[in-house]
């Protein structure tokens, strides 16, 4: 739940000054993205979202979201396509924050996706990846390993507040990840949040993908075994492994995964379970009662965590056996 | 700041199944309206508000609420048509609540309303109640003098950590009002929340009102008192004697205020500065801190209350003179 700044109708007029899509109908704030204020214009050519960059979104950053979307809407996937103001940028200012409008994509995303959906989301995973690979910008994860034990130093001394034991244990696991992450598989674009209210969808046909703010340049199968965590498993916190198989299925019906990446699925699930959790917990941690950020539970990555520790072969997951997997 | 209800897209699915509005392309919550959930739909035939009630409104007033809303569509006011589901009814059930689905209307609300906006609403608001004229429903002001005590009973152990002598200083206001509060005046359809966010403007024509649901039965001229406080004071507490003057040669350019009536403009406005203080304070002492709700801060109404204290003729209001008034 966002709209964190208000604006008013003088200043989003003069914002508009710059844009040709027509004249203003209306403009509303909506109730979605965490990070930043999203309001859905209606103009006399379409409909449009505008989003004004709070401060937990690096302005340095914006080019790289925006041209990556604007890349892969070139290349035939659906997301929204950055709309270029009269000087030829597509970022502006609005109400003292950096801002831009992006096109509207119609759908809805899946309060409890199905197996279809989740064979639906690694199709369109793979065929972003591969439409990522001659995308020229760079932009390192910040919330990959080594993002990790900064982010942790925040929360530990209250972790076992959370629940007694946790510190230890996540201590644990960020060594082992510091001397253990691979290094060596395929890297490019990838999206690094695909959460379900990121992907939307019309009836059973996936419409589009949004919100980029998390995009970088990582490790593909990482993608994969975000999603695994994201949308694999039930409210009863347990792996649904006829979701997984299809989300994987999906996938490499686009893009296989090679034996390397395949084996390395269960340390980047367990290590993309330790990196939501960390986020979380921080928020937990440090959001100030009141807010209106909604914080999510971190215990629920805590066990994705402790699951991932068990898994011995991607197989586990899925994964079709390898002679069948060409 | 509203969006109290998450919904899903089955229960959603269901729900619109019960609508002949076409195929459902987007759903989002939308931050307006403070008592109920509303989310912006778009449907292969454009454009429509879902609301979900909230506890606040009284299920037993929907059908006043939504009939009021019907019948001024049908006389040309432009403000949300209810649609009809399939069985006839315009009200369904949702989540757990009551909803309704009504046409969007495009449009922006004034954050810095000017004189000539002012001028809008008043003709707006005496064309609604001409409309209104024959309405068959009635609903009774629970807001009005008799509900203010009531509502009172539960702040004003608090009222003077707010400020030092505000129990006895509204407690000698209510009972004035209890005395003294006119009974005699032309009564009808009144929106009484005509506050600038539910007034919309494209460019400076004014293309519709909203959010019907504090309409009830009651003095014409009181609707005016409210606007007089809602639309004329600058954000430094001054009253805009030029907004003042526009809102009501706006108005009775479309229907004439009697003597009585304009008589009554001093204790109307200063009694629903009164009704709206009540309202604030009792949100700023009872809503917990976390809440999602926005509280507004009661001083504002408290300084407006003092103000119209001071008022000795309408014509302070910027009331066109008697003789002028023809």
């Amino acid at each position: 739940m966002a709209v964190y700044t208000d604006i008013n109708e003088i200043e989003l007029a003069y914002f508009l000054k710059e844009y040709d899509i027509g004249d203003l109908l209306s403009y509303k704030g909506i109730a979605e993205g965490v990070e930043n204020s999203n309001y859905l214009l209606h103009t006399s050519t379409g409909s449009y979202i505008l989003t004004l960059y709070e401060k937990r979104v690096n302005s340095n950053d914006l080019p790289f979201f925006l041209g990556l979307m604007r890349h892969l809407a070139g290349k035939g996937i659906n997301c929204p396509l950055p709309v270029n103001r009269k000087s030829g940028s597509s970022i502006g200012e609005l109400a003292g924050r950096p801002a831009a409008i992006v096109t509207f994509l119609e759908g809805m995303w899946m309060r409890r996706p199905t197996v279809h959906h989740c064979h639906a989301l690694g199709e369109a995973m793979a065929r972003m990846h591969l439409a990522g690979e001659d995308f020229p910008m760079r932009r390192r994860n910040a919330l990959s390993v080594d993002g990790w034990r900064p982010l942790w130093d925040n929360s530990k001394a209250g972790a076992d507040r959370v629940e007694f034991g946790l510190a230890n244990e996540t201590e644990a696991d960020l060594a082992f990840f510091e001397a253990n992450w691979p290094s060596h598989l395929p890297s490019g674009v990838i999206h690094a949040d695909l959460f379900p209210d990121n992907v939307f969808f019309l009836g059973n046909r996936l419409s589009g993908l949004i919100d980029f703010y998390f995009a970088c340049t990582d490790l593909l199968a990482y993608d994969v075994a975000v999603c695994l965590n994201a949308w694999c498993f039930e409210k009863d916190h347990s792996f649904n492994l006829t979701k997984g198989a299809a989300l994987l299925r999906g996938y490499t019906s686009v893009r296989s995964l090679s034996d390397d990446e395949a084996a390395s699925l269960p340390i980047l699930a367990r290590g993309s379970a330790l990196r939501f959790m960390l986020t979380r917990l921080y928020d937990w941690l440090n959001t100030p009662e009141g807010s209106l950020v909604v914080k999510k539970d971190p215990m629920e990555y805590i066990r994705r965590m402790r699951f991932h520790r068990q898994i011995k072969s991607p197989e586990e997951y899925g994964l079709a056996l390898e002679g069948a997997r060409t």
